[in-house]
């Protein structure tokens, strides 16, 4: 057993958080942190995380977040909003921003960004707004591990209406369309009815197949 | 700077490795729990994992991967192919499971469970399919930081054509659709392009936004 298995197996989705406790911001800094190095899809990042604390935004977001009370009793909200849609001048950003850290071109790296500027900005944005909230995804999965490890709880939420919390944040405007939202707080064990219960996940023999 | 950070900082998308280095059963064990450990929307766990050492089928599918050289370099791929639709057998499935483990029915949990089943199977596959991969991009986020943890070298990978891999795995008859792979293996550092060159992501201030 190591670190992360122990970590993965003592978090769980909060189900009561405990409204006096707050999460530093430290810790939230560095959720954020391992978040923002976690890998994309051709390193594009092609997502945004807010961070929201503004209690009367978080009593508005519960309201369309089918009213789940860890949106208010955490301490903080985080939304990971995808792009829209990949244009050329996201995707020149990120390379020319790639090229300003190293200091150089590269000759394979800029005829990557030339196949991705002839192919994703003139696919359906749709298609383009799948492939990016796929990306939010893995940030998420990185994100659950780094509370954990931090001893901080959250519970990941994909029950809220996207196109109401995007009006609500004025996300449209930005280009980015919400994905995922997870609260970050401490539970409040003796109110939570999750807690205690057992992790229960499929045994490895109807999850994983090996073909030798 | 913690361990998790630390870890993110040392992975990076592998673009050689060292065919002769294998990594050892039990590391691709511990991948594997990981993966197995995280968390999914409603637990559903709507994904398997398919783990392929056989050198053939690997040939094959790095002839449908953009003949990405990591797919037969590394010593296992894993296959990430979500259900291709939420059916009321595989809802049940998994909610029958959960109350086997914990030794009771919870009234909460069974309402939700029918809330489920009334909406799930209706909508159109291709939606519950695009759920399903989501999930396993959390799964993902996992997988790379466990294989950092290890020390093992990866190089996630969406250039191939799904519907390929389906047809040489078999996938469509067992319900599942590729989504991902990732070959682990070893970095050969003397041949990687990208080894010693600098991770680069947007600064905070362009990837995260505070609303207090």
């Amino acid at each position: 057993m190591t670190n992360l298995i122990n970590t993965l197996q003592w978090r769980y989705a909060t189900k009561k958080m405990n409204p006096a406790k707050a999460v530093p911001q430290e810790k939230v800094n560095h959720i954020l942190e391992a978040i923002r190095l976690t890998a994309t899809s051709s390193g594009l990042q092609p997502y945004e995380v807010l961070v929201i604390t503004n209690p009367e935004i978080r009593e508005k977001i519960k309201a369309i977040g089918w009213k789940q009370a860890q949106i208010t009793e955490g301490s903080h909200l985080l939304v990971f909003a995808a792009w829209d849609n990949y244009t050329p001048e996201r995707i020149n950003m990120m390379f020319d921003l790639t090229n300003d850290e190293r200091g150089f071109k590269n000759e394979g790296w800029e005829n990557y960004r030339n196949m991705l500027l002839a192919n994703y900005p003139q696919r359906d944005a749709e298609v383009n707004f799948q492939h990016a909230a796929r990306q939010a995804y893995i940030g998420l999965g990185t994100a659950l591990i780094a509370a954990a490890e931090e001893q901080v709880d959250c519970t990941p939420m994909e029950g809220f209406d996207p196109a109401a919390l995007d009006e609500i944040l004025g996300l449209r405007a930005k280009g980015l369309r919400s994905v995922v939202i997870l609260p970050l707080g401490y539970r409040e064990e003796d109110k939570d009815w999750l807690v205690n219960l057992k992790k229960v996940r499929r045994p490895a023999s109807q999850f994983i197949s090996e073909i030798q």
